[in-house]
């Protein structure tokens, strides 16, 4: 009875449920029983010692529903000893950020008498997460009734019920009266102000507040480009090569605010506790296999897989099959220019109403290609990153990410570079670059939200009705048997990777291009705000509530923007040889022009180097109390040696 | 009677001596009585619980003779305890290196009944000397019968003494034996084996190690380049336009001979120790002042300067003195080529004797001004560094070293960038090189070595002398006053910085220009052979010893190692586009030409950067070990909060 609102289920008072399992709806019963004992017993005897209980029948139960649903929940001491377990820092009474510990829990800011609202929700969620995760086999040798699915000493119980589809699904529930008060103030008034941050790490945790900060950020970054950009466009307006000005703002903003947003990073992770938090020791991804070995490090019975094969598959067939990939996007690339331009001149050559229809069959099909092409290959960059094997799901991911960076990245710009640098076409470079940005925001926003949207919404419904819509408003006050199986119907949340990747792609537009066509920035900010709340809304009512993720950065994206800013660099530079302005001052030598826009390119990239070492990442402020405690604990540690010595 | 020889002290048994203390000799009585009092007091009284010893006169004293010299030695347990104090890092027994706990000190590998030689005199002396600096004011708010010597609450006593030039000096004593072992088996004996790093690292610490490490470390990186290097000197003698797979060679080599050399250093540094070593809170340096406050992270009373009023000093008047003088470098380098073209021109027209010596003088007088200015100017860095008032040592030398590096590359380099790109002339360019390579080398080795020598040899034979000559050996079996006496009177180490430098810039001559003159890798192997030998003679014989530096890396010569070979990579790529070869491909377009060199240079700067990011800078087996221990530490915690949770 100690966190929030307590639900009663079949009966019995004082249980919160928080995680719901979703087990096989044919699994064997000796499984269920297994699991269950294994989950509640006493953490002496190696269980997780948490509560859980069987989710009765819905209303008017039908033939296909699973009956296999279980709650998760646990009682607050064991929370607060989990909490403990996994290094989560909170406010100390001094104001600082400190790991939490039971002996001096009284100590934290808002620990009040017994403990009521101390963790989030999404912290109690974290912490029964990590707590089944590490759920480990003792002597069983397989899970009961499933000779296949084997086990041994130390092994994950859960990662391997989810590798064999045992266990169907593992998510955390949603609480309803926070997350109407969250989106209250997160999306559904109108307003000028900013995003709740602070409440959306507390409901969905610190990955997820951090993209929305992140979002934020970069959209205020653009506001100066976008206030530059639009007297540009006004009053420039057929004046291509009046840009120089433009181009060297661009590329010095990029890195300034590349370098201020770490520092706000580590000031939000600061105040949510992860910048200092020392990660737990990561267990192998519910995927991987291997021959059965010892761990070095823990000395734990695991599968091991050799790095050395792990480099192999990687350099001799995933990165070929990258580098083919680009070859086919840069082959597709060349076939559609040749195919515009033959268009053309049949067009040119005899205008009629068909040849004025022909005129755009090369760009849809070209659309249409690039966009199946995307497809397949993020099917196949999957494919190969999960044959890579690797250990750690962060790995994996890493590749993931890389993989479809690169390609995502060569198939959004390679055409614009060729336009810029081969075509030398900046009238037509302006065109591609509008048609590119507004068309993909606006599929975005379709493909991302609506649609989803739209089909949560007929899901919503038929349950309601089924519940015999006694009520008008859908999802209020539905009896939690009802409302646990609808959210387990929603679609899962897949994580913050596409929606960095959207801004990545956006960021390379501005960054790269937006000096020939300023408008880019106003489109790429109208973008951005209308994403916050397609964003916000998509969380709150399309997905079912993902577990929260305590990061201390934008990890791997941080790095692409920052390469993303480099090409930014030499994109503009390049820019700028080619504009007629600069070429005026070299009007005889083609060879000097070329010269002095490679040092000047090669002066900026090396400053921008040592602006990156100079501004640090950490404000001061935040590295003396980060000092501080590092000091307080080299005291502490001294005081007992002097103890010691005397004693 | 735990620490190895025992020596006896003016007839006391029992006490090792390892560091000397001179205060100068007109010092109040009353001040040595109180900073005895201080030294010997025990720790709960805020003394450092130390022993110290007045060191008696030497045979046939002398006016001049210096009578205040003390010998500071400390108890076993003392010296145990002030080695979990600082943190260092010893073998377990399990083979993994572990913070030293006083606790469980018999699991520690080389931990026999007593202690003994557990730690090596280099480490005790590091140990007497941390515990020396952190020895700390109470009440007092002077030196006694010093009122300008201000104390207050905290102050460290040594570190007041040592700016008012009360304590002249302190230093750890030589062990006579050791350092004849070491200096056997370092550079006495003719031998084809490496260096003994782990005998350097006990006797001089890891700082010292390191240095000589990573000589050793690049000296062998540089034997395939001098061995690629002989045969293109002796059959393409004449040919200097062969040198693009030279220079392909080059800029690889350079680029994975430091990611190597990373992981080079991460293992030596592990297995002394000090790769995972958490450094104390580091004190102010002697010579900060500012306004009496309160440090933010000790919460103790110490001087406080304003962040702002130093970057203030350092952007708005240290930077444009460094731009300054580069720009007066470059001045003098120019007037320097008129000179040289002027004088060849009257040699020319009327070839004489005269003209001929006339032809000298430019040379001459440019080196003359040059090592003129190179005096100047580190004088003039040392007192901008000072005045910048940096609050860390480690600050200070940072900067220090960032402004003597950049002005000293200028120096070595621009002339020959000049010949090399302005005057196109690779005659002059391998001339150049060749010249200015021979003459560092044999100057460099004159006045590191054999002068500092001969000014030791004849003080030594005067110290002899005085002894009445009973012996020829000069060094041995003096007696200990007379040893202290002599090691005091020896010049002071300065630290690594300028054999460092030395370093880089061979490392330039090698990685920027060695494609036109392949013979400077061997020049630079045959320089490194020699430096070893007279580096190594200077340590043990010429210099004072030096305390042990805990360095866990080369610190900021890395950087500036990485540094030089970007723009190695640009350098060679300039060259390669430079070469009769190369303009042979692209026979009518001088753009495209300069296009592909510039687009190749951006590929290979790209590939370097990816190269560095994919190569791990700590070896496998290295970041196995260290994960076991955090893993270990993380479960530990787990345990006891178990046991909490239970109890």
């Amino acid at each position: 009875d100690a966190l929030g609102v307590v639900v009663t289920v079949s009966g019995e008072p004082g249980f919160e449920p928080l995680v719901v399992l979703e087990l096989a709806s044919d699994i064997k019963e000796e499984a269920v029983v297994w699991l269950l004992s294994r989950i509640r017993d006493p953490q002496q005897n190696g269980g997780a010692e948490l509560l859980v209980e069987h989710l009765g029948p819905g209303v008017r139960p039908q033939e296909k529903e699973n009956p296999n649903l279980f709650l998760v929940g646990a009682s607050w001491q064991r929370l607060l000893s989990g909490a403990e377990d996994l290094g989560l820092f909170k406010e100390y009474s001094d104001g600082s950020m400190r790991g939490f510990t039971c002996s001096n829990k009284h100590n934290f800011k808002d620990f009040t008498g017994d403990g009521d609202s101390f963790l989030s929700m999404a912290e109690c969620q974290h912490i029964i997460k990590h707590e089944l995760d590490t759920l480990r086999a003792r002597e069983e040798t397989h899970v009961p009734g499933y000779p296949q699915a084997k086990l041994y000493p130390g092994k994950s119980i859960i990662r391997r019920l989810q590798s064999k589809r045992i266990l169907i699904q593992m998510f955390p529930l949603h609480h309803k009266e926070e997350l109407k008060r969250l989106s209250f103030s997160w999306y559904q008034k109108v307003r000028l102000s900013l995003q709740p941050l602070d409440s959306i790490r507390h409901y969905y945790g610190e990955g997820q507040a951090l993209y929305f900060g992140f979002l934020e950020y970069f959209t205020f970054a653009l506001v100066p480009m976008a206030l530059i950009g639009v007297p540009y466009y006004l009053f420039d307006w057929e004046d291509y090569d009046k840009y120089v000005i433009f181009a060297v703002f661009n590329l010095v903003w990029c890195t300034v605010i590349l370098e201020l947003w770490k520092r706000r990073s580590a000031s939000l992770a600061y105040q949510w506790g992860t910048l200092s938090r020392k990660q737990a020791f990561e267990e192998p991804r519910p995927g991987f296999h291997g021959v059965l070995g010892f761990n070095p490090v823990t000395g734990r019975e695991e599968p091991l897989y050799s790095n050395a094969k792990r480099q192999l598959r990687i350099y001799l067939v995933s990165l070929p099959f990258v580098l083919l990939c680009l070859y086919l996007s840069l082959y597709v690339m060349m076939v559609y220019f040749l195919l515009e331009g033959w268009v053309l001149s049949i067009h040119d050559e005899n205008p009629t109403f068909w040849t004025g229809v022909l005129l755009f069959i090369p760009s849809v099909a070209y659309a249409v290609v690039i966009e199946a092409m995307n497809l397949i290959y993020r099917y196949a960059a999957e494919f190969l990153t999960e044959w890579e094997n690797h250990r750690l799901e962060s790995s994996y991911q890493n590749h993931l990410v890389l993989k479809v960076l690169v390609y995502n990245f060569f198939n959004c710009f390679a055409s614009l570079f060729y336009i810029a640098f081969v075509m030398q076409d900046m009238v037509l470079l302006r065109q591609s670059l509008a048609t590119l940005l507004i068309t993909s925001q606006i599929l975005n926003q379709f493909m991302e939200a609506f649609l989803p949207y739209w089909l949560q919404r007929r899901r919503n419904k038929k349950m309601v009705r089924k519940v015999q819509g006694r009520r008008v408003l859908e999802d209020k006050a539905l009896p939690l048997a009802e409302q646990v199986r609808l959210e387990a119907d929603m679609s899962t949340y897949l994580g913050t990777f596409d929606d960095y990747l959207e801004l990545f792609l956006l960021f390379g537009y501005v960054s790269l291009f937006s000096c020939v066509y300023p408008l880019a920035a106003v489109l790429v900010v109208l973008n951005n705000i209308t994403e916050v709340y397609s964003d916000a809304f998509k969380m709150c009512h399309v997905f079912k509530r993902p577990f929260a993720d305590p990061a201390a950065n934008i990890g791997v994206w941080q790095l692409a923007f920052e390469a993303m800013s480099v090409i930014a660099v030499v994109t503009n530079c390049a820019l700028i040889g080619m504009s007629p302005q600069v070429r005026a001052y070299f009007p005889h030598s083609e060879t000097q022009l070329i010269l002095w826009t490679v040092a000047v390119e090669h002066g900026l990239l090396a400053l921008k180097f040592i602006l990156t070492f100079l501004i640090p990442d950490v404000p001061k402020h935040i590295q003396i109390k980060l000092a501080r405690i590092e000091f307080e604990s080299l005291e502490a540690l001294k005081k007992k040696v002097c103890l010691f010595v005397l004693g």
